[in-house]
């Protein structure tokens, strides 16, 4: 018998804001690999805000979770077993793998570390899917342009934080709404933001955004929803593109949530707002990933992962995302890089 | 002294829904044009939806009407007396005007008519500035793609009889809501739209759509909102646009109307939700009116005006847009053209 391995699984679908009892802990026998496929030992599994719809018994963009499924995710790791020519065992990977100690992938469908670049968890960040994110839906959906005012919600967030830093790199004012004094400071200090709002402590948004934003709001980056957004859609320049990348603040909701009308608030500024998934940009993967390790070898993009330390504790690294408990990326260490 | 002009005159900002006590209708003294202008005596005027936003004391798209002010709105008429070389007298003309028997006007704000490629009321209507609006908002918002299913709110009105018509002519299935069988009939039976739907007569919107739109929408031409624009957006295909036009089922709110929030349903068919104003579009005016015109001439396109006699009664046919009273293009004949 091969040796063991730890997994998680989907328990329970939850209603309203999930809890512990969505995730079981098994010890299984160590999957292995077959032909073209490799298995890889995790170091760092991502988290992820949409994982929430993943939840749900509904089809969606991202295949549903069964119950009983093990759960799946980004991860980084070693190859410490390859049944396919394109990857040796050492050999570090990122790629769609599980919640484990132990992950089998296709050898197709990962693609390889380097690890001179940034240090592992920057791969489910910035060189990862948010970066790629944030990326193409500033750039795609936003059309950012000098002057312009960017204002991102989720700010300090793995996508947010490199939304802002790009939208910078493009001459725009940037506002970041995020829900820490410690965010806001990373935001502003380390991150170059112009100004960023901690809408926790924070009680009248527009008046705070006429404030740091006096000319309007030419692109809204939103992560997060509600009250924020509500606030952001009455600063809507004419011709002000809206990406809408995540809307954190209801993904926990069971009934549809109710929320000031904004259609009306669209025609008089004739706005654009676009839903967006980084998938839709899969040809173009290349682009982002050389200009975003450019940017990150160049200093000229700043990234901070939040690394929980140990499997056992990834539910409550997932369940933390939503009451905001991560700065930058939230990933899990699961197990030490070898070299 | 000049002979006397009947002319509306704003008396009161509304609370809510307008009524008689906003109007005031005054006999002065005829206006005299002066250089470059013309005396045109105003056969039809126009009234529309937009002009409830012209009585709010906010700045938008469309100047604010002052209390005491002459109403204005477009018109079709004829030249009495021309202080400009580009017209002369028993020349017909259409512009912004205003609500009265007779309207100076700058002759460079006007365009010619010509009564044989439609009747005056028609260049108010789908050769004016709803048919621009249609033909603009639809093709280059809507981007309409053969197969494509189209649905359209206030389909029977000026500018969604001439959206779904156009729909019709690129390829698509098009599905109008409006709010009598009588609309509904006018809209499948002569405008050849594939479905159409009584919403005042039909108690769940979405089960409807199941039936008329089983493929899903592609595009959503919006003048209403309220819970028909709510049903279409739960419906939206994977990359569908939404062109905003108008929103006539809040426009007499005194709160910001509240409703479900929209913008978690856009994530993952990545829709398109844009506001639309024709204004924008005023350097390619010539291209619309050429067209628009062809298919008038040739039958493609329909159209069909409600006309209230006298000027006394313009206040009415303004207030019945509200109730949906018009099919087609909503006009006041004001006097009987000379020829």
């Amino acid at each position: 018998m091969r040796d063991t391995n730890r997994a998680w699984y989907f328990a329970a679908r939850p209603d309203g804001e999930p809890d512990a009892d969505s995730f079981e802990l098994r010890e299984t026998e160590r999957p292995e690999p077959t032909s073209g496929e490799l298995l890889v030992r995790v170091n760092y599994l991502s988290v992820d805000p949409y994982m929430r719809g993943r939840m749900r018994d509904t089809e969606s963009y991202a295949e549903p979770w069964d119950v009983g499924d093990i759960l799946k995710g980004g991860i980084v790791g070693e190859v410490v077993e390859s049944e396919s020519d394109q990857y040796d065992t050492g050999d570090l990977v990122t790629g769609e793998g599980t919640w484990a100690d132990y992950s089998v992938v296709d050898a197709d469908d990962v693609a390889p570390v380097d690890p001179t670049v940034a240090d592992l968890p920057a791969y489910l960040g910035v060189l990862g899917m948010p970066g790629r994110t944030a990326y193409f839906g500033l750039l795609d959906v936003g059309e950012p342009k000098p002057g312009d005012t960017v204002v991102v919600s989720g700010a300090a967030g793995a996508v947010g934080s490199v939304v802002g830093q790009i939208a910078k790199l493009n001459g725009c004012r940037v506002v970041g709404f995020a829900g820490s004094d410690e965010k806001t400071e990373w935001l502003t200090e380390d991150l170059g933001f112009d100004a960023a709002i901690n809408y926790k402590t924070t009680d009248d948004y527009r008046t705070a955004l006429d404030e740091v934003a006096p000319g309007g709001v030419d692109v809204y980056f939103d992560n997060v929803g509600g009250p924020i957004t509500d606030a952001v859609f009455t600063k809507l320049n004419v011709d002000a593109r809206v990406a809408v990348c995540g809307q954190i603040a209801h993904y926990n909701d069971e009934d549809v949530p109710m929320g000031p009308r904004k259609l009306p608030m669209l025609i008089a500024p004739r706005a654009k707002v676009q839903g967006l998934l980084v998938g839709d940009y899969a040809t173009r993967f290349g682009e982002a990933s050389e200009r975003l390790a450019t940017w990150v070898a160049t200093g000229d993009l700043s990234h901070r992962e939040t690394v929980v330390d140990g499997l056992e504790n990834a539910p409550d690294a997932f369940l933390g995302l939503f009451s905001g408990d991560n700065i930058g990326k939230q990933v899990v260490q699961v197990s030490t890089p070898s070299s």
